[in-house]
Order: structure tokens, then sequence, then C-alpha cells
């Protein structure tokens, strides 16, 4: 249990109310309850104050007069309460130290924990107090930066490099080969894949999300960039500083994302085009040309009950029959008014 | 070899022909030996009958005089075919054990299989008969139900629960940390991930799925949930009864899908809506909008020859134009008419 | 260091200049130094000829009087690139043997690299020379072909085949079991899924590819086919010969691709369809229907700025609508025309 006035001292904030309140973590404002610190980050939700059974709540200047019970006033409240969840919630770390079913094939500071079953190879490079989960694959002469958790089952091919304090969630691949072939008659030759994965520092990637090594150059992912889960980031991409990505998006070969960019679940940006910063591209939405001017693009079509959309959507097939049909009334009615 | 009359005292339905008919297994209509039992689901074959090779067909009381063979009449042929083609194909169960390549932290029950390389945290609880794949990784205290059968590569992270009877295929990553931050000007800082993933029972998850933990509270996934490969399920979703996903879904976060739902490969369902129970989504569709009244769902476009589709969607981006030139029409001709 | 004249002798093509140059190894035109062979595939980038550092560039007939420095002339630079990338590039293939903590439950060849932690089943047939990575798993009776690589972390399921000089990436799953339910009321019964996944020769599969095993008959790859990662397969596919697909592609039950098709990034192709030989879908593309004639095919919809999409978008509620305003118009107009 902490005081109010503990968490203020340490996070900064305006305390309303009793410092001496205790609490033992936090939780939305609806579930909280009578030892927890609520939090209130969007207006729509300030109703829940009235009703509320949390000790304290952390919330924006204008809820304060709003709020019944202790408040930590902040100007950003949603980051407030990350911070403090991140303090109430320190990750369960492994213990240190290798575990004896593990094959390490290189030097690795003591100050590491690597699960059983996991494997680093020749040369790999692991930092300070990094954490190679369970069954994780780590190739020679990959680097690890200090401070990185590798989930169980993720896989670093030969020679990629991951920054400092990464995260990356079980079942992602770091390093495969991207997908290039020449044409050879009908039959395919492939195009040995000799660039790395370089990943910055701060970077979080999801579960199974795959980012393969460039081809004669780099795939480069920017410091702070936020992957979610399921993502394909394919060969010599480049994903700039504190970019962060939904589940499920696909980016092609050579595809430049700007930095500070947001990108929905399940867009796909094609091959070779350019982001540039801070563009936000819409869940479903395929992006098939450079975009040069931040701001929010989107192109999906709206569902609706299948009876509607089957007489809607087939006139698709005809739009461009429509837009002549339309070109001719105007003819005709422009010569009937002239007469 | 199994007698036809074995077969309708075990699964019921009617039979006509000889029962003392000997068969070693079922196979489609059209593939059937002279010793398989065909059935017959979809009277869109119905043609097949006719020179089938089955030895006998499971099929409708309204295909029944058109069959030329034996036949086990039922209401429902492809679920009488599902029951026999279960009896017929047990799974090959691994040995009951654990190998000695393993690592297990925790008690488990002697009826339990765990395969090489597979890692049980401390604190697990594993039911009795349950199968544990080679290379699993099942984090502390996380608890799988009796009777079910986890394949190679699964992971099940630290505290989640999977319920009885669950079938979770190779890769499936359940529990991974939700995709959660809170803006600090331009980087990211984490929201602590501290919910679970509670599987209900009777569940199937895909190969390569991914089903994330919740940010406070849990995602849930309910009794009878079949997920096929490659979904992605994000923090705190909720999904009902008995509703089944095809491959390559991706369900965003704090979404609700109702129980009896289908949602068809590639859809994806954006976060904090809710889908009612009996809504059947449609392939490929971006759901952007809560949905209240079951009933079928579509929101794709038709694909067409490449040069018709650059001739008719590029009038999508001028649609809004079309309609204010109908407009503009409807009004000029209304004043002629007028005259 | 190579000679020019020795790639010429190995490789063909015309070569213009001093086959006494030596190189290190293959780049682009843009980054190749002075020790190495650069490559001009595509005549967009010809204007980097007159500034390139290379030592010498291979390239087509066309811009061979456009090179200052040495020329390898060929009439397909990009595949001549492929191979002598190949021949510089050869793959770092792991020590022969089996590692100790590997678990190989059958006879495999001498030849053959097992890494760390691998599992091969009873009765798994390995050819000559295949890699198998670590923490792979190999289930019972699978047959892998002579000449392949099996990066970490893949599995292979029970009874399915893969053929000669297959590359298949890390998190892999070949032989899941495909998504195949009967209705009871409202709950779903499991279809057993007996058929196998068989792979041909010269197939490359991505990271995180799933490909499911056959219902009753067998999921079949042809020969050279190559897939990206996080690519969908699901039972009873078929996909022709020397077919390539990009990442995130999902193909639906029992669809039949033809040979030398290309299939975009996050296209859909929905199940019980057949798509002949040289069909291209553009990435995106949801294929609801069998095409049979050759050619590109498109259905993808345009991006734009948010604001523009809101208001053009919409209008596609009221497609069937404004279709018939036109043609009220056009009625309208005649009767007009003919007073």
């Amino acid at each position: 249990m902490v005081r109010l006035d503990e968490i203020v001292a340490r996070f900064g904030g305006d305390l309303v109310g009793n410092g001496g309140i205790l609490v033992r973590g936090v939780a939305t404002l609806e579930s909280a309850e009578a030892d927890q610190l609520g939090f209130l980050s969007n207006s729509k939700y300030q109703g829940q104050l009235a009703v509320t059974r949390a000790a304290a709540v952390i919330l924006g200047p204008e809820a304060r007069d709003a709020c019944p019970v202790a408040a930590i006033v902040t100007a950003q409240p949603y980051l407030y309460f990350a911070r403090v969840a991140q303090w109430f919630n320190p990750p369960p770390r492994p213990a240190v130290g290798v575990h004896p079913s593990a094959v390490v094939e290189t030097v690795i500071p003591a100050s590491v924990s690597v699960g059983p079953h996991a494997w680093i190879g020749a040369g790999a490079s692991i930092g300070e107090n990094t954490v190679v989960g369970a069954g994780c694959a780590i190739g020679e002469n990959a680097r690890i930066g200090a401070g990185s958790w590798l989930h169980p089952r993720v896989t670093v091919a030969a020679g990629c490099r991951i920054g400092e304090r990464a995260i990356v969630h079980s079942g992602a691949v770091i390093g495969s080969d991207g997908f290039g072939f020449a044409r050879d008659a009908a039959a395919w030759v492939k195009i040995p894949q000799t660039g790395r994965v370089v990943v910055g520092d701060d970077v979080e990637i999801g579960a199974n999300t795959t980012i393969d090594r460039g081809a004669l150059e780099d795939t480069v992912i920017g410091d702070g960039v936020k992957l979610d889960n399921q993502i394909q980031v394919a060969h010599n991409v480049h994903i700039g500083a504190n970019t962060a990505m939904a589940g499920c998006v696909g980016i092609a070969g050579s595809a430049k994302v700007g930095a500070g960019c947001t990108v929905g679940g399940g867009a796909i940006i094609l091959g070779h085009i350019e982001l540039a910063d801070g563009v936000h591209v819409s869940a479903g939405t395929l992006v098939s040309k450079s975009i040069a001017t931040p701001g929010s693009y989107t192109g999906t079509v709206p569902f609706m009950a299948h009876a509607d959309w089957l007489k809607n959507f087939s006139r698709l097939r005809h739009l461009d029959a429509m837009a002549d049909k339309i070109r001719a009334l105007e003819m005709r009615l422009a010569e009937l008014e002239n007469r």
C-alpha cells in the first residue's frame, strides 16, 4: 500500500484531498475498488466519477471539481496513469543466470537471464540485465542491447541487432530472409538476403511479428518504434522513430515510413513508397502511393447489411458508365436549355 | 473394418440396405473407395451419387431414393459424418509422461504427456490427460484444463487460463502483452498489461494465432469458440460462446463479439465496438461500428480485370462530385419541366 | 576477390573492358564501392551509371554504351545478378551432426545438421545434407527432402512431406489442422483433419506462414512455389508450380491456384474457387469468384485524405440510389426532348 502523497512526490501533479490515503494499485474508474487509484483520461467517462468506489482518481484540471473523492490533478492523466501503473507493476523478472537446459555458445554477462531451451549462437552479444526467454533462438553474431526482454520463443537471426530496453514478444522472428527472386523463365532464382535487421532502442515488437533482413542493405527500425502483433515488415523497409503500428499491418519491401506515424490494424503499405513524418494511416487502408504531407489518410469502404451491399456494391463495376451517363445528361440538358 | 449396423447403433440414423457391409473409414463421395463410407451434405454434389464407388453413403432423406448403394439416412449428414470421422480417426495421442528433455517446474498429473523441450513454469496447473507438445512454453501460474491438447511450440504466458478439452495449434501465443501506450511528447510510455487471457472450455485456437492479455482486466474467450490460424485478438476483447472466426482476422482492443457469430477470413473488427449475438461478418470486411442486429454484414469491393478497375475505381475519388452533378441536373431539369 | 573474366567464364554474358578487374561482391549501383560489382536491371536507375563507383556493372545491351566502367552485358541483368550474388554469398551452413540437446527419434543421414533443442519424431525421414535449425519440431513420419533448410523454430506436423531443396523460415507451421467443423445446434463438432501437406521441390516458405493439412485429402504445394511471411494456406488448397505470393495473403479452404500466378500482399482468396495459370492478383484484393482467364485482377479502393474520404465514401452506401436517379433523369429528359 502506498500513500497518495508518496505518489505525488514521485510523479508530480496536484494533490486534492488527504495525502495519507493508501492505495494498492491502479484500476479503471469503473472497476476500481476502495483501495485503488482510478483514472479519468477520456471526458466521455466523466459521469462515472460520481459513482466511483476508487480511493482517489488521477484526472485533468477540467474534472477536478466533479471528483467526489481525493484526486491527483495532472495535465496528462493517461500518461500519469501509465507511469504509476509501471511503478505498481514491475514485470516479474526471471532469475538471473543460464538455465541448465539452455545452450549458450558465447560469453554473456552474469546479469543476464537465459530461460530453458534457449539457444544463443557463437559470437552473439547480449547486453547487461537482458532476459532471453524459454525457447528463444539467437543466431550467430546477433546483438541484443542492455535491459532488453525477449519473451519465450523469439527468433533473432544471425547478425541482426536489437537496441537497448527492447521488448520482443513470443513468436516474433527478426531477420528471416527477405522475399527476393529473379525470374528465370517460369522459375524463380533466389536473391541472397545479405543485409541485417537493425532495431533501435526502446522498441517493442509484438507476438508473431516478422521483420525480414535486407537484401543487400539493412532493414532499419528506429528508436521508440512500437509494433503490435502479426505485423510483417519486408526487406529494406525503414521505419522512423516513435512510429506505432497496430496488429496485422503489412509493409512491402523498401517502403520508408517516417517518424511519429501511426498505422491502423490490417493496413497494407506497398513497396518502394515513402510516407512523410506524422502520417496517420487508418485501419484497413491500402497505401499504394507515397504520402508527402502529414495528416490522416483513409481508403476503406463502409460495411452494411449484406442485402444492401449486394445492391450497392455491384454498381462499383459500372461507376465509369455512370459517370459517362451523367456527362451525356448534362450535354442533352444544356442543348434543351439553349433551345 | 466396421459394420454399418454398428455405426447406426452408435450414432443413430436410418439404415437403408445391408447392415453387414464393412467399411474402414469415411471419404468424400467422389473419392470414396469400395470399402469406405461416403457422405453427401451438399445437394450440389447429388449427381455424384450415381457414380460413387462408396460401400455406403451418409445422406439426408431427400437423397435417399437417388442412392444406388446402402445408405445411412439422417437429418444432418455433415454432423453425422463429423462424428463417424472422429470415431474412425482418434488423434494419435503421444505417450503419457514427461520427456527427459522437458523442464517441468510444477507438479502435474501422471496422465499428462509433456513433449521434448517443453517448459512448464512454477505454479502452473495442468489438467488430467492433457498433452503439452514439443517446445511448448507454459508460463508461471498458467492453468490448462483437463483433456486439452497443445501442439508443438505453443506459448501460454504467465497466469493465463485455458479451459478443458482445448486444442491449441503450433505457434499460437496466448497472453502476450496488449498494445497499450500513453503518449509522452513524441515518445510512448508503456501501459503495463496486468490482465490475463481467460479461455473457456472446448475452444480451438489455430496455428500462429495470438491472443493478448488484458490491460487491467482480462481478455475473455467463451466456451466453444473456434479460431482459425493467424488471428490477432487484442487486449480486453470478449468473444462470446461458439463464435467461429476464419484465418487472418484481426480484432482490436476492447471489442466485444457476441455468441454464435461467424467472422470471415481477413476481416478486421475495430476497437471498443460491440457485435450482437448471431452477427455474421463476410471475409475481408472492416467492421468500423457496433452492430446491434443479428444478420450478415459485408463491406468489400468487387475485383475485376486490372484495366477495368483502373477505369472504374478512379471514379471513387469523385463520387461526391458525381452526387452533386446529379442533384444539379435534377434541379435544372425540374426548371425546364416547369416552364 | 574474383576476376571479372572468371565470372563471365562461369555465368556467361559479354565482357566489356578489363577482365582482370577484381571484385569482392555485388551491390546496388548506388552503393557499390570500388571493389564491387554493381547491377542495373531497371532503366529508371540508368542515370546512376554516370556516377557509380562500382568496379564494373552487370547490365543489359541497351545500357552498354552509357557505362563508364567495365561491364558484363546480359539479356537478363537481374537474373545474372541473382546467380552471381548466390555464388558470392553461400549461406553459412551450420556444422553437420546432431547437437547433443536435440532429440532425434529416427535414423538420419550423417550429412544432416540438427540444431540445439530440435526434435525429430519417430519414423520421420530427413534427406541428405538437410539442415534442421534450433528448436524445430518435426512430427512422426514426416519427410523432408535432401538439401532442405529449416531455419530455427519451424514445425512440420506428423506425416507431412516437404520436397528437396526447400527453404522454410522460422516460425512456419506446416500441417496444423484445417479449420473444419459441423454445426450441432449452437455448438461445433470437429471434423478430423486426416490429410497431409505435400510440398514439392524448390519451395520457399516464409516466416510464421501456416499451411494446414487437408481434411480428408491433401493440401498440395507445387514445385518452385515461393510463399512470403505470414501467409495462411487453408486445408485442401492446391497451389500450382512456381506461383509466388507476397506477405499476409490468406487462401481459404479447397481453393485451387494455378501455376505461374502471383498474389500481392494481403490479398484474400475465398474457398472452393479456382484461379487459372498465369493469374496475377493485386495486393489487398479479395478474390471472391473463380478466374478462368490469365491476366491481372484488382479490387481495391484508392486512399485519400481522411476528410475527402468521409465525403466521398459515404456515397457508397447510396450508389444504388444514385443509379436510380440517373435512370429517372434519363427518362424525364427523353420525355422533354420528345415534346
